[in-house]
């Protein structure tokens, strides 16, 4: 595993100034931004305490966009769908998009950083948008930690709305639902194989469901789709904030639907507002933010400690041989622990 | 929650001396297993001290029982196996017989402790064999910890053969497959069903399938389940025990089978143990149980912690409020948390 992202020289690293680097991206600066989120990317431990103090520093203007989260098997056409509503919304509403990616599983195919470059081609060169390709991450803890700051400084950068795409598929759905304010869900309209493969509890987090592909919305199967769809959600019991999801059909290719979408976004996000669910929403996601980075840094501390290490490395021996019970050992590696994280590194 | 458990009384805990409990229990005194059992359970801090005492000196008598998980559906039939199985070792191979349960689900339903009184009646008033029912445990983890400190304590009662059994369905059988040597499956011939809702996972895990209610062996339909069952294990990839997982028809009720699931249990034994597997497996179990103890550990001290608990009050208010960032808020709370551990209580 290489700690340091190829992307960030060490050099630049020593120059940032978060102050700085924080101003630049309020400013507009892309290139200020594309630094920040480098930096925050990046698994080195001087990195990270930087990244911090960046993320610190965009705290107070962060806050004001719109989080969507949107996610679909392969082959849904998600891509082509960013790539029309993205094209949508900064045209006919002047808005600000960024794109982020949560996967968790480049890290082991490196698939996706080749696959980035040749995605949303029209929307990498808009003026109002901003794509950034997921980071080649380990764990999707660390994804999800990256994923969050990265929302936050383009929030302080002033988009309007940030959109979180899931490229893997399964378990970073549940992760990017915690981050984002909105989720939204694409289907075909494929009669007959209602699911698609999307497991209840997927679409029990969404708010929005999306018929894509949906190149003519007075097609029997789409209408039949809306049908089931909505019969299938209003099965599930009613959301906390009160919001009832919605079905609506769309082509991304086609570039239709795209306005009835912007529409229940909008709606969403007054209402929300106004009932004071959005900000309770999101000071209770930055709450189990915190707790599980607490955990994850309390892991990697003890990682970091060699005289720790050791005492591990003996305990476990002794473990393994029958010598020492699992349970009492623990005990011991907590105090252990407890003296290498109080003592300077 | 009520963290005292009603079976142990304050006054036997402060008089429980480690030393004469292990030696009561391995003079054969079941009510001196019960009592260190019942004080593995216990989730009063002072009893875990003491339980660990317990548990380490048990350790050195421990080891010498084959540890043996056993699952399956509801309906499978698997508590009348048991009673028939154990019914078998213990008069024609004059075996000892100890059966724990597995059950993290029995916090919530509570279900298990009544059911408990009226199941294995007879193996119940066997002179040779131990019940224990299952704790009224709250996590998974809580519960596997409880249970393999459990195991031990039957070895070093004398135990030849300690039966896990998995009451709750689904997660906790990757718990048990983690502290036993050999994993038992209980299965049904219901031909056209052959999975029988058991996930792939759960029978790559299995060393053995025995296929129950096989009232008659020569019926077409256990021969046909043998069969498919054999081929159906043959595509997992092999073992690194170099195993080969077996199929075998038997019936609790009629206490038919029960010879060749012996047979199998007396291979494998000897088998693994003659290769080094046994203590190798044993070996790594302990590590891992090891690494998991630590974890929890070290995050129950966090909850005992006040000075701890005031401050991360605090910084989850301002985190809440988005007056700092989680990320940088966690790495305060790590700080915090490494003073008051190395702080006495």
């Amino acid at each position: 595993m290489d700690a340091i992202n190829p992307r960030f020289h060490k050099k630049t690293a020593a120059a940032v100034k978060p102050d700085e680097l924080v101003a630049e991206l309020r400013q507009g600066s892309r290139a200020a931004l594309s630094r920040a989120l480098t930096l925050v990317e990046s698994r080195l431990p001087a990195h990270r305490i930087l990244a911090e103090a960046v993320v610190e520093k965009a705290l107070p203007y962060s806050g004001h966009s719109l989080r969507i989260g949107i996610t679909g098997v392969p082959g849904v056409g998600k891509s082509t769908f960013i790539e029309s509503f993205g094209a949508y919304v900064t045209e006919a509403h002047q808005k600000r998009l960024a794109v982020l990616a949560i996967d968790p599983s480049s890290a082991r195919s490196r698939g996706s950083i080749l696959g980035d470059k040749t995605r949303m081609e029209k929307l990498a060169q808009n003026e109002r948008a901003f794509i950034r390709p997921s980071p080649a991450a380990g764990s999707l803890g660390g994804t999800a930690r990256k994923t969050r700051e990265s929302i936050l400084l383009c929030e302080a950068a002033g988009y309007d709305l940030v959109l979180v795409e899931t490229v893997g598929v399964g378990q970073s759905e549940t992760a990017v639902k915690s981050m984002v304010d909105f989720f939204m869900l694409l289907m075909l309209a494929t009669a007959g194989d209602e699911l698609q493969g999307i497991k209840r509890g997927i679409m029990e987090m969404a708010d929005l469901l999306v018929i894509n592909k949906a190149d003519d919305p007075e097609d029997r199967a789409v209408r039949l789709a809306i049908g089931e769809y909505k019969r299938a959600l209003h099965l599930f019991p009613p959301k906390e904030n009160e919001w009832i999801p919605e079905v609506k059909a769309a082509s991304g290719l086609q570039g239709t639907g795209l306005e009835a979408v912007w529409e229940t976004l909008a709606r969403f996000e007054n209402q929300q507002r106004i009932k004071g669910y959005l900000s309770e929403n999101r000071a209770q996601q930055a709450e189990q933010w915190l707790a599980q980075s607490f955990e994850q840094l309390l892991l990697e501390e003890v990682e970091a400690k060699s005289a720790f290490q050791e005492g591990y490395a003996q305990l476990k021996q002794e473990v393994r041989a029958g010598k020492k019970a699992p349970g009492r050992a623990a005990r011991e590696l907590v105090r252990l622990f407890a003296q290498s994280v109080a003592a300077p590194a």
